[in-house]
């Protein structure tokens, strides 16, 4: 007889994420869901000559174990590239990653009780809330608009909620809307977490993706009194496979993390962190940003166009400054979700993740996160197209 | 002002083997301390033309996200892989981890709740300990003799122990002490877990390192419950930098620890993966295995007869048949952390790892780990010398 875990386990539930991310391998479908970059913009030459030399020149250091915290080169050139962009830091408040992602984890697990508040932006990244659910917190939410989140409302919430320990962003290039937080708005939440004594996870992995307007200084760049940890990737500009990612945080609570880093997994690939050091050293990182820059300005534009012309009219849609996503918003009564399952999906053969998935406390049905950066120019028109023409024979959106 | 983290966050008490993989940082120190494969065994130029073809050819796919559960080839060549070695289990019945580690960090994060009763060998690995903490576990302990844990004790101790939710245990060339558990104890063990309903984590990432005797059957091959999560890693028969380790579970417990790596870290290094599963497909493993065994059959040889050499009659160690680890016994009263700070160290230019940090209850003081693996013939020889010297110098051992 199989043992029954379910009355010992606690609660894991199934992620749409997930479920999403197997769309990609059926061909038939043109799939706008996941957040994958566009792998012909993978440095994949240069790459190969990395790990190529990597191995045979240094193959016993770059193979064996090093230090959790990662790879003390690549924590200095991090520390420089956040120091060049405007946040200054130093080497040792920079701890290396297996992706943004470990971030997340490893934040709730040295902070959050069960039953701690939690305020997120309302939708908010759905890989935020599947790292932190395990740790059983309670969110509050705050809306948000073409500027981010709307920072008044984070306001009346602190005045009338019992402390709340933990306020998660994603300020640049939202995921799943696209917004930015404006620079007045990061300067009044930083007041107000100092108001009311609130830790800022400012979670920026699209931060080197802005293809149009003026980049906005990082929350964390104004931080005094070491309340913002900042979580910064390499996934979206160098290649998902090498799992690098970064937070920027306090000396003592890279430290704190760094132990937690070192019991969930020891640490990241040497291999892999020998890889990006070097290419950091070694190739043209800004080379590199301008072509996903500008293609992604292009996709985006193309996707936007598309729609106005092919999508009914009362489906809108935001205009990201930068980013892989735009968010859709159909009438009031649209169920996004059904409608991926009933028509989407079987009909136009396209994929995008229904709105109500990231949505912490009360889900909003009538919202779609599409993503420009996977597909070709012709399978983008193609699949907006299609989506378009079952959009406009079905009747209420 | 400095924002004080430590009133909101949970206990991260500094580890041990943190400390301690610093020591390989200084070429004075020679280091028996951390788990260390010796590089010299790994397969360099075979993992050089692997990634580099890898890169080459496949690029676009092996630079991108992948399932979070791991790639499906290399799944199906683990379950091969176990089911050669007699423990039979299907392609989704194994889940691909961030090395074992992370196996350790997910089942707690699955099952553990503050207060939760884990039983573990006395010792255990530190490693295991620090991932469990975070979530609060209670421990009980049982003692471990030449033939591992003794199950006689266990059984004492589940007759009047209240309902204990985990065992965890490293049956093949335990960590810290070497020591394998034999196959009738394997038995007892599972029908005491059918008979207190206990789950057990049979941790076995040296189970291929064995050198010397006759192999003996996994707890998991015996489980006809799905009573048992096995952990194994390709750290110390491939390389530790690719960081792949898996699990095989039942599909259920599989499908949520995959859920809970996808919020942990999203996935594994699709590359590394990828490398992993070209090098099961086209080199030959069992002759890299076969040259690891004698290395380690040799080195282990050379540091015993060493050790009975040069090392005070009263100081006994263990004799294991696989593995890296032997454990060292002084005298009751000697202090093994006291005498690495104030003699090994700064006198013998030798590092070991203190025993009494392997202790979940009460620590014992006179044990220390060391490892055979690392080091050279020459500076094994050198290393055990220099510290027999000053072990003979000591008055009291």
């Amino acid at each position: 007889m199989e043992v029954n875990f379910a009355d010992r386990m606690k609660i894991v539930k199934p992620s749409a994420i997930r479920e999403l991310l197997q769309f990609g391998a059926n061909p038939e479908i043109i799939s706008f869901a996941g957040g994958y970059p566009d792998p012909n913009l993978f440095p994949v030459e240069q790459l190969r000559g990395i790990f190529q030399s990597a191995i045979s020149e240094n193959g016993r250091n770059v193979l064996q174990y090093t230090l959790s915290n990662g790879l003390p080169r690549l924590r200095e050139q991090l520390a420089e590239k956040m120091k060049r962009e405007g946040t200054a830091c130093t080497a040792d408040e920079v701890l290396i990653l297996q992706g943004a992602q470990q971030g997340l984890d490893l934040v709730a697990k040295m902070l959050i009780n069960a039953g701690d508040l939690i305020i997120t932006e309302n939708p908010t990244f759905l890989g935020a809330l599947i790292a932190f659910n395990p740790f059983e917190p309670r969110y509050k939410t705050v809306p948000i608009d073409e500027n981010g989140m709307v920072v008044d409302e984070l306001e009346e919430l602190l005045k009338t909620t019992p402390r709340a320990k933990l306020l998660y962003t994603t300020p640049d290039f939202h995921n799943p809307t696209g917004v930015t937080l404006s620079l007045e708005r990061r300067k009044k939440l930083l007041q107000l977490a100092t108001k009311y004594d609130l830790i800022i996870l400012e979670d920026s992995p699209y931060r080197d993706l802005r293809y149009q307007g003026e980049q906005v200084p990082s929350i964390k760049s104004m931080d005094t009194e070491g309340r913002v940890i900042y979580l910064g990737s390499f996934s979206k500009i160098l290649a998902p496979a090498l799992r690098i990612g970064w937070a920027v945080a306090s000396k003592k609570i890279v430290e704190s993390l760094g132990l937690l880093k070192l019991a969930a997994d020891t640490q990241t690939s040497t291999l892999n962190m020998f890889a990006v050091s070097t290419f950091l050293d070694k190739c043209d990182f800004d080379a590199l940003l301008l072509s996903i820059r500008n293609t992604y300005r292009h996709k985006k534009a193309l996707m936007l166009d598309t729609m106005r012309g092919e999508f009914p009219q009362e489906v809108a849609f935001t205009d990201p400054n930068g980013g892989l996503f735009t968010w859709l918003t159909f009438s009031p009564g649209f169920n996004a979700g059904e409608f991926l399952r009933e028509k989407a999906l079987p009909l136009a053969k396209v994929a995008y993740v229904p709105g109500a998935t990231f949505y912490p406390v009360v889900q909003e049905p009538n919202h779609a996160r599409m993503s420009y950066s996977l597909q070709s120019d012709e399978q983008l028109v193609e699949g907006i197209s299609r989506l378009g023409e079952v959009l406009r024979k079905t009747g209420s959106l």
